[in-house]
Protein backbone atom coordinates (compact mmCIF):
# COMPACT_ATOMS: atom_id res chain seq x y z
CA UNK A 1 0.00 0.00 0.00
CA UNK A 2 1.56 3.38 -1.52
CA UNK A 3 2.18 6.40 1.00
CA UNK A 4 -0.67 8.88 -0.60
CA UNK A 5 -3.40 5.82 -0.05
CA UNK A 6 -2.42 5.71 3.78
CA UNK A 7 -2.73 9.56 4.06
CA UNK A 8 -6.19 9.48 1.95
CA UNK A 9 -7.30 6.41 4.19
CA UNK A 10 -6.30 8.34 7.57
CA UNK A 11 -7.75 12.02 6.33
CA UNK A 12 -11.55 10.00 4.94
CA UNK A 13 -11.21 7.93 8.50
CA UNK A 14 -11.14 11.32 10.20
CA UNK A 15 -13.25 13.03 7.95
CA UNK A 16 -16.04 9.50 8.36
CA UNK A 17 -15.81 10.03 11.96
CA UNK A 18 -17.02 13.70 11.83
CA UNK A 19 -19.40 13.44 9.28
CA UNK A 20 -20.70 10.38 11.45
CA UNK A 21 -21.14 12.71 14.71
CA UNK A 22 -22.81 15.48 12.65
CA UNK A 23 -25.39 12.81 11.07
CA UNK A 24 -26.30 11.16 14.47
CA UNK A 25 -28.90 12.97 16.68
CA UNK A 26 -27.29 14.99 18.75
CA UNK A 27 -26.86 13.04 22.61
CA UNK A 28 -28.38 16.68 24.21
CA UNK A 29 -31.65 15.56 22.27
CA UNK A 30 -34.54 13.87 23.80
CA UNK A 31 -34.56 10.67 24.24
CA UNK A 32 -30.93 11.18 25.50
CA UNK A 33 -30.20 8.10 26.68
CA UNK A 34 -31.20 6.57 23.29
CA UNK A 35 -29.07 9.07 21.82
CA UNK A 36 -26.12 8.62 23.52
CA UNK A 37 -26.45 5.04 23.26
CA UNK A 38 -26.30 5.06 19.52
CA UNK A 39 -23.29 7.42 19.08
CA UNK A 40 -21.58 4.60 21.77
CA UNK A 41 -22.50 2.15 19.14
CA UNK A 42 -21.53 3.92 16.73
CA UNK A 43 -18.57 6.39 16.70
CA UNK A 44 -15.06 6.10 17.83
CA UNK A 45 -14.77 2.34 16.69
CA UNK A 46 -13.55 -0.16 13.44
CA UNK A 47 -11.62 0.66 10.61
CA UNK A 48 -14.73 2.01 8.28
CA UNK A 49 -13.78 -0.58 5.60
CA UNK A 50 -17.33 0.34 4.15
CA UNK A 51 -17.19 4.04 4.17
CA UNK A 52 -13.51 3.80 2.64
CA UNK A 53 -15.20 1.73 0.14
CA UNK A 54 -17.92 4.00 -0.47
CA UNK A 55 -15.19 7.05 -1.24
CA UNK A 56 -12.75 4.83 -2.72
CA UNK A 57 -15.87 4.53 -5.36
CA UNK A 58 -16.87 7.57 -5.32
CA UNK A 59 -13.32 8.75 -6.25
CA UNK A 60 -13.71 7.08 -9.60
CA UNK A 61 -16.20 9.45 -10.57
CA UNK A 62 -15.69 12.21 -8.74
CA UNK A 63 -18.99 12.18 -6.94
CA UNK A 64 -19.54 15.35 -4.70
CA UNK A 65 -18.13 15.05 -1.26
CA UNK A 66 -21.43 15.48 0.84
CA UNK A 67 -23.57 12.54 -0.84
CA UNK A 68 -20.21 10.63 -0.81
CA UNK A 69 -20.22 11.70 2.84
CA UNK A 70 -24.04 10.46 3.62
CA UNK A 71 -23.96 7.41 1.51
CA UNK A 72 -20.34 6.34 3.83
CA UNK A 73 -22.19 7.52 7.17
CA UNK A 74 -25.92 5.06 6.00
CA UNK A 75 -23.96 2.56 5.03
CA UNK A 76 -21.71 2.46 8.27
CA UNK A 77 -25.04 3.46 10.73
CA UNK A 78 -26.21 0.27 9.09
CA UNK A 79 -23.41 -2.01 9.74
CA UNK A 80 -23.41 -0.97 13.19
CA UNK A 81 -26.50 -1.70 13.93
CA UNK A 82 -26.05 -5.24 12.89
CA UNK A 83 -23.34 -5.58 15.15
CA UNK A 84 -25.48 -4.05 17.93
CA UNK A 85 -28.23 -6.86 16.91
CA UNK A 86 -25.59 -9.58 16.88
CA UNK A 87 -24.11 -9.13 20.31
CA UNK A 88 -27.32 -9.82 21.68
CA UNK A 89 -27.52 -12.79 24.04
CA UNK A 90 -30.51 -14.12 21.59
CA UNK A 91 -27.99 -13.85 19.04
CA UNK A 92 -23.70 -14.29 19.54
CA UNK A 93 -24.28 -13.43 23.32
CA UNK A 94 -20.81 -10.97 22.70
CA UNK A 95 -19.49 -8.93 25.85
CA UNK A 96 -16.85 -6.84 23.73
CA UNK A 97 -16.73 -5.27 20.16
CA UNK A 98 -13.98 -2.89 19.13
CA UNK A 99 -12.60 -3.35 22.32
CA UNK A 100 -15.28 -2.06 24.68
CA UNK A 101 -18.02 -3.43 25.98
CA UNK A 102 -20.98 -4.55 23.59
CA UNK A 103 -24.02 -2.03 23.86
CA UNK A 104 -26.31 -4.21 25.77
CA UNK A 105 -23.53 -4.71 28.26
CA UNK A 106 -22.79 -1.12 28.30
CA UNK A 107 -26.49 -0.44 28.48
CA UNK A 108 -29.37 -3.13 28.58
CA UNK A 109 -30.59 -5.62 25.89
CA UNK A 110 -34.12 -2.91 25.12
CA UNK A 111 -32.01 -0.20 24.48
CA UNK A 112 -29.61 -2.24 22.54
CA UNK A 113 -32.77 -3.75 20.84
CA UNK A 114 -33.82 0.11 20.06
CA UNK A 115 -30.55 1.70 19.42
CA UNK A 116 -30.64 -0.75 16.50
CA UNK A 117 -33.79 -0.41 15.79
CA UNK A 118 -33.14 3.77 15.28
CA UNK A 119 -29.66 3.30 13.36
CA UNK A 120 -31.80 1.58 10.80
CA UNK A 121 -33.70 4.31 10.06
CA UNK A 122 -31.46 7.23 10.53
CA UNK A 123 -29.43 5.24 7.91
CA UNK A 124 -32.38 5.95 5.56
CA UNK A 125 -32.74 9.59 7.06
CA UNK A 126 -29.41 10.59 6.64
CA UNK A 127 -29.13 9.13 2.98
CA UNK A 128 -32.85 10.62 1.80
CA UNK A 129 -31.71 14.39 3.00
CA UNK A 130 -28.20 14.28 0.85
CA UNK A 131 -28.40 17.62 -1.16
CA UNK A 132 -28.56 16.35 -4.34
CA UNK A 133 -31.76 15.25 -6.88
CA UNK A 134 -34.02 12.39 -5.80
CA UNK A 135 -33.64 10.58 -9.25
CA UNK A 136 -30.08 10.41 -8.14
CA UNK A 137 -30.50 9.37 -4.47
CA UNK A 138 -34.10 6.94 -5.22
CA UNK A 139 -32.01 4.22 -6.80
CA UNK A 140 -29.34 4.28 -3.70
CA UNK A 141 -31.54 4.39 -1.05
CA UNK A 142 -33.19 1.02 -3.00
CA UNK A 143 -29.75 -0.23 -2.95
CA UNK A 144 -29.51 0.05 0.59
CA UNK A 145 -32.69 -1.45 1.51
CA UNK A 146 -32.50 -4.15 -0.77
CA UNK A 147 -28.94 -4.64 0.99
CA UNK A 148 -29.62 -4.48 4.48
CA UNK A 149 -33.07 -6.63 4.41
CA UNK A 150 -33.97 -10.51 3.88
CA UNK A 151 -32.12 -11.09 0.20
CA UNK A 152 -29.10 -9.04 1.88
CA UNK A 153 -27.60 -8.75 5.34
CA UNK A 154 -30.55 -10.41 7.20
CA UNK A 155 -30.76 -13.22 4.75
CA UNK A 156 -27.30 -13.68 5.76
CA UNK A 157 -27.78 -14.04 9.48
CA UNK A 158 -30.57 -15.90 9.33
CA UNK A 159 -29.24 -18.43 7.35
CA UNK A 160 -25.73 -18.12 9.49
CA UNK A 161 -28.04 -18.99 12.60
CA UNK A 162 -29.64 -21.65 11.09
CA UNK A 163 -26.32 -23.09 9.84
CA UNK A 164 -24.80 -23.90 13.68
CA UNK A 165 -24.04 -27.62 14.00
CA UNK A 166 -25.01 -28.21 10.62
CA UNK A 167 -22.28 -29.38 8.12
CA UNK A 168 -22.17 -26.82 5.54
CA UNK A 169 -20.20 -27.39 2.10
CA UNK A 170 -18.05 -24.56 0.63
CA UNK A 171 -20.50 -23.47 -1.77
CA UNK A 172 -23.18 -22.76 0.80
CA UNK A 173 -20.67 -21.21 2.97
CA UNK A 174 -19.87 -18.75 0.16
CA UNK A 175 -23.65 -18.09 -0.39
CA UNK A 176 -24.47 -17.53 3.29
CA UNK A 177 -21.43 -14.33 3.65
CA UNK A 178 -22.42 -13.42 -0.13
CA UNK A 179 -25.15 -12.39 2.00
CA UNK A 180 -24.27 -11.50 5.42
CA UNK A 181 -20.97 -9.55 5.03
CA UNK A 182 -20.86 -9.25 1.07
CA UNK A 183 -24.05 -7.70 0.10
CA UNK A 184 -23.38 -4.45 2.65
CA UNK A 185 -19.56 -4.16 0.62
CA UNK A 186 -20.91 -4.24 -2.45
CA UNK A 187 -23.71 -1.67 -1.38
CA UNK A 188 -20.37 0.13 -0.02
CA UNK A 189 -18.80 0.02 -3.42
CA UNK A 190 -22.02 0.63 -5.77
CA UNK A 191 -23.29 3.27 -3.63
CA UNK A 192 -19.84 5.59 -4.06
CA UNK A 193 -20.12 4.67 -7.55
CA UNK A 194 -23.53 6.00 -8.03
CA UNK A 195 -22.88 8.84 -6.08
CA UNK A 196 -20.73 9.98 -9.01
CA UNK A 197 -22.67 8.69 -11.84
CA UNK A 198 -25.17 6.59 -13.70
CA UNK A 199 -23.17 3.48 -13.99
CA UNK A 200 -22.91 1.62 -17.31
CA UNK A 201 -23.30 -2.04 -17.33
CA UNK A 202 -20.05 -2.91 -17.78
CA UNK A 203 -18.97 -0.68 -14.93
CA UNK A 204 -21.32 -1.75 -12.87
CA UNK A 205 -20.34 -5.44 -13.29
CA UNK A 206 -16.42 -4.57 -12.79
CA UNK A 207 -17.47 -2.77 -9.57
CA UNK A 208 -19.46 -6.25 -8.89
CA UNK A 209 -16.88 -8.55 -9.85
CA UNK A 210 -14.79 -6.48 -7.61
CA UNK A 211 -16.94 -5.80 -4.35
CA UNK A 212 -17.64 -9.93 -4.45
CA UNK A 213 -14.19 -10.82 -4.44
CA UNK A 214 -13.47 -8.55 -1.67
CA UNK A 215 -16.44 -9.31 0.47
CA UNK A 216 -15.30 -13.13 0.09
CA UNK A 217 -11.27 -12.36 0.61
CA UNK A 218 -13.08 -10.18 3.92
CA UNK A 219 -14.50 -12.90 5.36
CA UNK A 220 -11.69 -15.42 4.86
CA UNK A 221 -9.59 -13.39 6.30
CA UNK A 222 -12.23 -12.83 9.27
CA UNK A 223 -12.44 -16.49 9.79
CA UNK A 224 -8.50 -16.77 9.61
CA UNK A 225 -8.21 -14.47 12.46
CA UNK A 226 -11.24 -15.59 14.90
CA UNK A 227 -8.44 -18.99 14.62
CA UNK A 228 -5.31 -17.27 14.91
CA UNK A 229 -5.24 -13.82 16.49
CA UNK A 230 -6.10 -13.15 20.32
CA UNK A 231 -9.29 -11.56 22.13
CA UNK A 232 -6.83 -8.32 22.56
CA UNK A 233 -6.13 -7.91 18.99
CA UNK A 234 -9.18 -8.06 17.42
CA UNK A 235 -11.32 -6.36 19.94
CA UNK A 236 -13.61 -8.67 19.93
CA UNK A 237 -13.64 -12.53 21.35
CA UNK A 238 -11.45 -14.61 19.48
CA UNK A 239 -11.81 -18.26 19.03
CA UNK A 240 -15.87 -17.88 18.89
CA UNK A 241 -16.58 -20.01 16.03
CA UNK A 242 -14.91 -22.53 17.06
CA UNK A 243 -16.54 -22.80 20.22
CA UNK A 244 -19.74 -22.33 19.04
CA UNK A 245 -18.72 -24.94 16.24
CA UNK A 246 -19.51 -22.74 13.57
CA UNK A 247 -18.68 -23.73 9.89
CA UNK A 248 -15.53 -21.23 8.72
CA UNK A 249 -13.11 -21.18 5.74
CA UNK A 250 -10.66 -22.73 8.04
CA UNK A 251 -12.80 -25.35 9.60
CA UNK A 252 -13.50 -26.56 5.85
CA UNK A 253 -10.33 -25.65 3.80
CA UNK A 254 -7.66 -25.99 6.58
CA UNK A 255 -5.67 -22.11 7.62
CA UNK A 256 -3.01 -22.79 4.58
CA UNK A 257 -5.52 -22.77 2.00
CA UNK A 258 -7.18 -20.08 3.45
CA UNK A 259 -4.83 -18.00 3.27
CA UNK A 260 -4.03 -18.85 -0.07
CA UNK A 261 -8.19 -18.49 -1.05
CA UNK A 262 -7.79 -14.77 0.43
CA UNK A 263 -4.77 -13.91 -1.37
CA UNK A 264 -6.13 -15.63 -4.86
CA UNK A 265 -9.47 -13.33 -3.70
CA UNK A 266 -7.28 -10.28 -3.35
CA UNK A 267 -6.07 -10.67 -7.42
CA UNK A 268 -9.42 -11.47 -8.68
CA UNK A 269 -10.31 -7.74 -7.53
CA UNK A 270 -6.96 -6.16 -8.58
CA UNK A 271 -7.96 -7.44 -12.11
CA UNK A 272 -11.62 -6.45 -11.72
CA UNK A 273 -10.78 -2.82 -11.67
CA UNK A 274 -8.44 -2.70 -14.57
CA UNK A 275 -11.33 -1.27 -16.83
CA UNK A 276 -10.74 1.83 -14.94
CA UNK A 277 -6.79 2.09 -14.69
CA UNK A 278 -4.79 4.62 -12.61
CA UNK A 279 -7.87 5.88 -10.88
CA UNK A 280 -9.03 2.82 -8.90
CA UNK A 281 -6.00 3.00 -6.99
CA UNK A 282 -7.67 3.32 -3.50
CA UNK A 283 -10.00 0.80 -4.20
CA UNK A 284 -7.11 -1.66 -5.33
CA UNK A 285 -4.78 -0.93 -1.99
CA UNK A 286 -8.26 -1.13 -0.26
CA UNK A 287 -8.83 -4.89 -1.66
CA UNK A 288 -4.74 -5.14 0.00
CA UNK A 289 -5.70 -3.89 3.04
CA UNK A 290 -8.65 -6.26 3.74
CA UNK A 291 -6.36 -8.92 2.95
CA UNK A 292 -3.81 -8.05 5.26
CA UNK A 293 -5.61 -6.76 8.09
CA UNK A 294 -4.26 -8.32 11.32
CA UNK A 295 -8.05 -7.82 13.52
CA UNK B 1 -70.30 4.57 11.24
CA UNK B 2 -72.14 4.64 7.82
CA UNK B 3 -72.87 1.61 5.62
CA UNK B 4 -70.71 2.75 2.98
CA UNK B 5 -67.92 3.18 5.03
CA UNK B 6 -67.85 -0.38 6.59
CA UNK B 7 -67.98 -1.65 2.86
CA UNK B 8 -65.03 0.96 2.10
CA UNK B 9 -63.38 -0.40 5.31
CA UNK B 10 -63.98 -4.33 4.45
CA UNK B 11 -63.09 -3.96 1.30
CA UNK B 12 -59.65 -1.88 2.00
CA UNK B 13 -58.24 -4.36 4.53
CA UNK B 14 -58.82 -7.19 2.31
CA UNK B 15 -57.14 -5.20 -0.44
CA UNK B 16 -54.22 -4.44 2.01
CA UNK B 17 -54.24 -8.08 2.98
CA UNK B 18 -53.42 -8.97 -0.79
CA UNK B 19 -50.94 -5.93 -1.21
CA UNK B 20 -48.96 -7.58 1.89
CA UNK B 21 -48.66 -10.87 0.76
CA UNK B 22 -47.34 -9.36 -3.11
CA UNK B 23 -44.93 -6.92 -0.53
CA UNK B 24 -43.54 -9.45 1.47
CA UNK B 25 -40.54 -11.89 0.36
CA UNK B 26 -42.42 -14.96 -0.97
CA UNK B 27 -42.20 -18.04 1.82
CA UNK B 28 -40.41 -19.85 -0.58
CA UNK B 29 -37.26 -17.78 -1.14
CA UNK B 30 -34.56 -18.51 0.62
CA UNK B 31 -33.98 -17.74 3.80
CA UNK B 32 -37.32 -19.53 3.79
CA UNK B 33 -37.92 -19.60 8.17
CA UNK B 34 -37.19 -15.81 7.72
CA UNK B 35 -39.51 -15.29 4.96
CA UNK B 36 -42.01 -17.62 6.64
CA UNK B 37 -41.64 -15.84 10.28
CA UNK B 38 -42.05 -12.41 8.28
CA UNK B 39 -44.96 -13.59 6.99
CA UNK B 40 -46.26 -14.75 10.22
CA UNK B 41 -46.02 -10.92 12.21
CA UNK B 42 -46.98 -9.56 9.15
CA UNK B 43 -50.55 -11.18 7.94
CA UNK B 44 -53.82 -12.07 9.01
CA UNK B 45 -53.47 -9.73 11.91
CA UNK B 46 -54.60 -6.08 13.37
CA UNK B 47 -57.41 -3.82 12.03
CA UNK B 48 -54.81 -2.39 9.31
CA UNK B 49 -55.90 1.41 11.20
CA UNK B 50 -52.89 2.93 9.60
CA UNK B 51 -53.19 1.12 6.29
CA UNK B 52 -56.92 2.63 6.30
CA UNK B 53 -55.54 5.98 7.12
CA UNK B 54 -53.29 6.50 4.41
CA UNK B 55 -55.92 4.88 2.20
CA UNK B 56 -58.82 7.39 3.94
CA UNK B 57 -56.18 10.21 3.44
CA UNK B 58 -55.22 8.95 -0.19
CA UNK B 59 -58.91 9.65 -1.08
CA UNK B 60 -58.82 13.09 -0.34
CA UNK B 61 -56.46 13.70 -3.09
CA UNK B 62 -57.41 11.11 -5.76
CA UNK B 63 -53.77 9.07 -5.44
CA UNK B 64 -52.62 6.63 -7.49
CA UNK B 65 -53.73 3.20 -5.93
CA UNK B 66 -50.67 1.34 -6.42
CA UNK B 67 -48.52 3.92 -4.51
CA UNK B 68 -50.91 4.11 -1.56
CA UNK B 69 -51.13 0.58 -1.04
CA UNK B 70 -47.08 0.55 -1.15
CA UNK B 71 -47.65 3.60 1.19
CA UNK B 72 -49.93 1.43 3.41
CA UNK B 73 -47.88 -1.78 3.31
CA UNK B 74 -44.75 0.14 3.76
CA UNK B 75 -46.18 1.45 6.93
CA UNK B 76 -47.99 -1.69 8.67
CA UNK B 77 -44.33 -3.30 7.87
CA UNK B 78 -42.51 -0.64 10.16
CA UNK B 79 -45.51 -1.20 12.78
CA UNK B 80 -45.83 -5.16 12.76
CA UNK B 81 -42.08 -5.21 13.38
CA UNK B 82 -42.37 -2.68 16.48
CA UNK B 83 -44.54 -5.29 17.90
CA UNK B 84 -42.83 -8.04 16.98
CA UNK B 85 -39.48 -6.80 18.78
CA UNK B 86 -41.44 -5.26 21.40
CA UNK B 87 -43.03 -8.56 22.39
CA UNK B 88 -39.33 -9.69 23.05
CA UNK B 89 -38.77 -11.05 26.71
CA UNK B 90 -36.00 -7.64 26.75
CA UNK B 91 -39.17 -5.41 26.22
CA UNK B 92 -42.61 -6.34 27.39
CA UNK B 93 -42.17 -9.77 27.35
CA UNK B 94 -45.26 -10.86 25.87
CA UNK B 95 -46.59 -14.42 24.29
CA UNK B 96 -49.73 -13.46 22.67
CA UNK B 97 -50.68 -11.06 20.08
CA UNK B 98 -53.51 -10.70 17.93
CA UNK B 99 -54.78 -13.90 19.72
CA UNK B 100 -51.79 -15.84 18.17
CA UNK B 101 -48.19 -16.92 19.96
CA UNK B 102 -45.87 -13.87 19.66
CA UNK B 103 -42.90 -14.51 17.14
CA UNK B 104 -40.30 -15.50 19.42
CA UNK B 105 -42.60 -18.19 20.90
CA UNK B 106 -43.50 -19.70 18.02
CA UNK B 107 -39.61 -19.46 16.75
CA UNK B 108 -37.19 -18.06 18.46
CA UNK B 109 -35.64 -14.60 19.96
CA UNK B 110 -33.17 -14.58 17.31
CA UNK B 111 -35.46 -15.33 14.76
CA UNK B 112 -37.74 -12.62 16.31
CA UNK B 113 -34.80 -10.26 16.06
CA UNK B 114 -33.73 -10.90 12.40
CA UNK B 115 -37.78 -10.48 11.25
CA UNK B 116 -38.20 -7.29 12.68
CA UNK B 117 -34.90 -5.54 11.30
CA UNK B 118 -35.36 -7.10 8.01
CA UNK B 119 -39.43 -6.24 7.73
CA UNK B 120 -38.14 -2.42 8.88
CA UNK B 121 -35.54 -2.70 5.87
CA UNK B 122 -38.72 -4.03 3.63
CA UNK B 123 -40.72 -1.23 4.20
CA UNK B 124 -38.66 1.21 2.71
CA UNK B 125 -37.59 -1.15 -0.42
CA UNK B 126 -41.51 -1.40 -1.08
CA UNK B 127 -42.25 2.22 -0.84
CA UNK B 128 -39.04 2.80 -2.75
CA UNK B 129 -39.87 0.74 -5.49
CA UNK B 130 -43.03 2.23 -6.18
CA UNK B 131 -44.31 3.20 -9.68
CA UNK B 132 -44.00 7.23 -8.92
CA UNK B 133 -42.05 9.77 -9.58
CA UNK B 134 -38.78 9.94 -7.65
CA UNK B 135 -39.51 13.36 -6.72
CA UNK B 136 -42.93 12.35 -5.26
CA UNK B 137 -41.61 9.25 -3.48
CA UNK B 138 -38.60 10.83 -1.67
CA UNK B 139 -40.00 13.19 0.84
CA UNK B 140 -41.99 9.68 1.71
CA UNK B 141 -39.27 8.24 2.34
CA UNK B 142 -37.95 10.73 4.70
CA UNK B 143 -41.09 11.35 6.20
CA UNK B 144 -40.95 7.51 6.88
CA UNK B 145 -37.72 6.98 8.00
CA UNK B 146 -38.24 10.38 10.44
CA UNK B 147 -41.51 8.83 11.75
CA UNK B 148 -39.68 5.38 12.87
CA UNK B 149 -36.66 6.68 14.12
CA UNK B 150 -35.50 7.76 17.25
CA UNK B 151 -37.66 11.22 16.82
CA UNK B 152 -40.50 9.13 16.30
CA UNK B 153 -41.62 5.57 17.25
CA UNK B 154 -38.63 4.49 18.48
CA UNK B 155 -37.66 7.57 20.50
CA UNK B 156 -40.82 6.63 21.96
CA UNK B 157 -40.00 3.40 23.22
CA UNK B 158 -37.11 4.84 24.71
CA UNK B 159 -39.18 6.65 26.87
CA UNK B 160 -41.31 4.47 27.75
CA UNK B 161 -38.85 1.81 28.65
CA UNK B 162 -37.23 4.61 30.84
CA UNK B 163 -40.63 5.72 32.06
CA UNK B 164 -41.59 2.45 34.25
CA UNK B 165 -42.15 3.02 38.12
CA UNK B 166 -41.44 7.12 37.42
CA UNK B 167 -44.61 9.16 38.20
CA UNK B 168 -45.33 11.01 34.53
CA UNK B 169 -47.51 13.49 34.53
CA UNK B 170 -50.18 13.88 31.90
CA UNK B 171 -48.05 16.07 29.42
CA UNK B 172 -44.60 13.78 29.62
CA UNK B 173 -47.48 10.89 29.54
CA UNK B 174 -48.61 12.49 26.01
CA UNK B 175 -45.58 13.41 24.85
CA UNK B 176 -44.32 9.85 25.44
CA UNK B 177 -47.16 8.56 23.20
CA UNK B 178 -46.83 11.12 21.17
CA UNK B 179 -43.61 9.83 19.70
CA UNK B 180 -44.40 6.00 20.23
CA UNK B 181 -47.27 5.94 18.44
CA UNK B 182 -48.27 9.15 17.65
CA UNK B 183 -45.42 9.52 14.76
CA UNK B 184 -46.11 6.12 12.82
CA UNK B 185 -50.32 7.03 12.48
CA UNK B 186 -49.71 11.11 11.43
CA UNK B 187 -46.65 9.61 9.20
CA UNK B 188 -49.90 7.17 7.71
CA UNK B 189 -52.40 10.27 6.44
CA UNK B 190 -49.85 11.93 5.66
CA UNK B 191 -48.28 9.57 3.27
CA UNK B 192 -51.39 8.73 2.28
CA UNK B 193 -52.27 12.21 1.51
CA UNK B 194 -48.69 13.25 -0.06
CA UNK B 195 -49.61 10.06 -2.77
CA UNK B 196 -52.04 12.26 -4.43
CA UNK B 197 -50.65 15.86 -4.07
CA UNK B 198 -47.97 18.02 -2.94
CA UNK B 199 -49.72 19.02 0.19
CA UNK B 200 -50.14 23.11 1.11
CA UNK B 201 -49.55 24.41 4.68
CA UNK B 202 -52.80 24.48 5.36
CA UNK B 203 -54.07 21.15 4.28
CA UNK B 204 -50.25 19.81 5.99
CA UNK B 205 -51.88 21.64 9.38
CA UNK B 206 -55.29 20.64 9.20
CA UNK B 207 -53.82 16.62 8.81
CA UNK B 208 -51.59 17.53 11.39
CA UNK B 209 -54.36 18.25 13.81
CA UNK B 210 -56.22 15.25 13.01
CA UNK B 211 -53.69 13.21 13.13
CA UNK B 212 -52.76 14.26 16.21
CA UNK B 213 -55.91 14.43 17.64
CA UNK B 214 -56.83 10.27 16.72
CA UNK B 215 -52.99 9.88 17.70
CA UNK B 216 -53.80 10.25 21.80
CA UNK B 217 -57.20 8.86 21.41
CA UNK B 218 -56.04 5.89 19.87
CA UNK B 219 -53.85 5.64 22.97
CA UNK B 220 -56.48 6.43 25.64
CA UNK B 221 -58.87 4.23 24.50
CA UNK B 222 -55.50 1.45 24.75
CA UNK B 223 -55.19 2.25 28.23
CA UNK B 224 -59.02 2.19 29.27
CA UNK B 225 -59.18 -1.44 27.00
CA UNK B 226 -56.08 -2.66 29.14
CA UNK B 227 -57.67 -1.82 32.02
CA UNK B 228 -61.21 -3.17 31.22
CA UNK B 229 -61.07 -5.85 28.65
CA UNK B 230 -60.26 -9.20 28.56
CA UNK B 231 -57.40 -11.17 27.09
CA UNK B 232 -59.23 -13.05 24.73
CA UNK B 233 -61.41 -9.96 23.26
CA UNK B 234 -58.04 -8.01 23.47
CA UNK B 235 -55.93 -10.68 21.70
CA UNK B 236 -53.29 -9.64 23.86
CA UNK B 237 -52.37 -9.97 27.74
CA UNK B 238 -54.90 -7.28 29.49
CA UNK B 239 -53.86 -5.52 32.57
CA UNK B 240 -50.38 -5.61 31.79
CA UNK B 241 -50.02 -1.80 32.48
CA UNK B 242 -51.36 -2.09 35.68
CA UNK B 243 -49.05 -4.67 36.20
CA UNK B 244 -46.10 -3.37 35.04
CA UNK B 245 -46.88 -0.11 36.97
CA UNK B 246 -46.60 1.74 34.03
CA UNK B 247 -48.49 5.11 34.30
CA UNK B 248 -51.53 5.27 31.70
CA UNK B 249 -54.34 7.35 31.12
CA UNK B 250 -56.62 5.24 33.52
CA UNK B 251 -54.13 5.44 36.56
CA UNK B 252 -53.42 9.27 36.13
CA UNK B 253 -57.01 10.77 35.23
CA UNK B 254 -59.48 7.86 36.18
CA UNK B 255 -61.69 5.55 34.09
CA UNK B 256 -64.38 8.12 33.35
CA UNK B 257 -62.41 11.05 32.87
CA UNK B 258 -60.23 8.99 29.94
CA UNK B 259 -63.48 7.96 28.22
CA UNK B 260 -64.85 11.62 28.09
CA UNK B 261 -61.08 12.61 26.79
CA UNK B 262 -61.29 10.20 23.66
CA UNK B 263 -64.69 11.27 23.21
CA UNK B 264 -63.68 14.95 23.21
CA UNK B 265 -60.52 14.00 21.09
CA UNK B 266 -62.71 12.59 18.36
CA UNK B 267 -64.57 15.76 18.37
CA UNK B 268 -61.12 17.81 17.77
CA UNK B 269 -60.22 15.38 14.80
CA UNK B 270 -63.75 15.85 13.50
CA UNK B 271 -63.09 19.60 13.51
CA UNK B 272 -59.79 19.40 11.94
CA UNK B 273 -61.21 18.08 8.97
CA UNK B 274 -63.65 20.76 7.96
CA UNK B 275 -61.86 22.30 5.16
CA UNK B 276 -61.69 18.98 3.49
CA UNK B 277 -65.38 19.31 3.28
CA UNK B 278 -67.39 15.73 2.48
CA UNK B 279 -64.36 14.19 1.17
CA UNK B 280 -63.04 13.75 4.40
CA UNK B 281 -65.61 10.97 5.28
CA UNK B 282 -63.87 7.76 5.56
CA UNK B 283 -60.98 9.56 7.98
CA UNK B 284 -64.16 11.53 9.89
CA UNK B 285 -66.03 7.87 10.31
CA UNK B 286 -61.94 6.45 11.28
CA UNK B 287 -61.68 8.77 13.93
CA UNK B 288 -65.00 7.25 15.10
CA UNK B 289 -63.60 3.70 14.69
CA UNK B 290 -60.56 4.32 16.93
CA UNK B 291 -62.37 5.62 19.94
CA UNK B 292 -65.24 3.30 19.60
CA UNK B 293 -62.83 0.14 18.92
CA UNK B 294 -63.54 -2.69 21.87
CA UNK B 295 -59.60 -4.68 20.87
Amino acid sequence: MSGPFQTWMTSTQAAVEIALTQYLPAPTQLPQKLHEAMAYAVLDGGKRVRPLLVFAAGNLFSAPNELLSRAACAVEMIHAYSLVHDDMPCMDDDALRRGKPTVHKKYDEATALLVGDALQAQAFLVLSEAQAEADRKLPMLQLLAHASGSLGMCGGQAIDLDSVGIALNITELEQMHRLKTGALLRASVLLGAMSGKHLSEAETSALDDYARAIGLAFQVVDDVLDATADSATLGKTAGKDAADNKPTYVSLLGLEASRQLAQKLCSDAHHALSIFGESAQYLHDLADLIVQRKA
